[in-house]
């Protein structure tokens, strides 16, 4: 994924797009593999963009397709793919019809929303109608929370179906620390779940969450009987300390 | 900045370090860049670090520093910079003196929060003693939320110190699409200043937050009584419509 947007790095906007897709992605049972976020840089959006574009099987990127000249993101996209940026005639015409329809000036700023790629196809947005695009392995997604999810929930039909990933999380009232080198341990024996140890800190103790992964399903429930089981005797050693 | 952790890539976990980070840094006047999110994979976390410490002046990792067997950050680290992961004495001091007091193990898992590749200097954690580290420019942190923020909030004497960027916001009542024309005619008679145009949507109707940014607070002011003025020619037009 790539986000863009100088508020992004300047931190007045907290980012909710990334954690949204990798969710999505998650259950989709795709892997996100590596997020990048760039400010409106546009030689820095094409060249990040073609690097991931070549790397992934798949790109999403959110910010900068709004009608103000900071919204550089569809020039930046077609710079990348070295093709030249069109009007989309169906996304004129859909922005056309939704700004009569509200009486409102089709501006030469809320034409900018329908500029893509030449040969890109267009990504839904039935929040605020301006749409996304895609062009090969890239979709081009509004950086407005409510509109990117929106985009992404229409996409889930083209998308490559995944192997869902499962996933179970046993909490633990230990600290890593407590728990670390049994864990090491089973996570030896256990080459086929992936076991993520996630600790928590209350302002005064840590605990631990433990999440076990696997496209394996029994793969999961011999880890997850492991990790019980080895909590048990951490549990009975304090006990009779 | 690199954020490294594969429940940042599952959703699992919703970063909070980025915007924290990018918000200090801008208080600073540092620019902050360019992020990446990777996962716990060595390699990939030694090969983008090398990326990153290469190409800017400073960075910040958050993740991995933890004592369970998927907390690689220090060993993917060193491998970045070629060289031996030692336990660090400082740190094997500080981890032992806060388990002895706490009448705690000092088990091996813990004894692996206290690993630095060899010369590193140590972050201090006063949340919960385990250190962070800092090789060359690059400052290796917590991705626990509140200890990756004491730590930063540690370094402030340690980062170079830049010329702030000022920034003023101006909230618009009005969509992109009616203001964008006129703002992007302003950003071009203003050269000194960044101007920035944040669409907010409510669920139902658009309005804008318009930031202006520069060290030079007088091309500030120019910049801001532009958009003013443009403002109120909008709503005048509005007005006798």
């Amino acid at each position: 994924m790539l986000a863009i947007g100088d508020e992004l790095l300047s931190g007045r906007t907290k980012d909710k797009n990334i954690g949204h897709l990798a969710e999505v992605m998650t259950l989709a049972g795709i892997d996100l593999k590596e997020v990048r976020i760039v400010g409106d840089d546009p030689h820095m959006i094409a060249d990040t963009l073609n690097t991931l574009r070549r790397t992934y099987d798949l790109v999403f990127t959110s910010g900068g397709i709004g009608p103000t000249h900071d919204d550089i993101t569809a020039e930046a996209v077609a710079a990348a793919f070295g093709l030249p940026v069109v009007d989309h005639p169906e996304a004129v015409a859909r922005l056309e019809a939704h700004y009569r329809q509200r009486g409102m000036e089709f501006t030469t700023a809320r034409r900018r929303m329908a500029r893509t790629p030449e040969g890109a196809g267009l990504i839904d947005n039935p929040v605020s109608v301006a749409p996304g695009f895609r062009i090969d392995n890239v979709f081009v997604m509004a950086g407005v929370p409510a509109v990117f999810q929106a985009m992404l929930a229409g996409l889930s039909a083209a998308l490559p179906a995944g192997d869902p990933l499962v996933s179970r999380a046993i909490a633990c009232r230990f600290g890593e620390g407590d728990i670390g080198d049994a864990l090491a341990a089973i996570a030896r024996e256990h080459p086929k779940v992936v076991i993520g140890s996630y600790p928590k800190f209350d302002g005064s103790r840590y605990s631990t969450e433990i999440v076990i992964r696997s496209r394996d399903e029994a793969a999961i429930d011999a880890a997850a009987a492991a990790v019980e089981a080895m909590l048990q005797a951490v549990d009975q050693r304090r006990a009779s300390a």
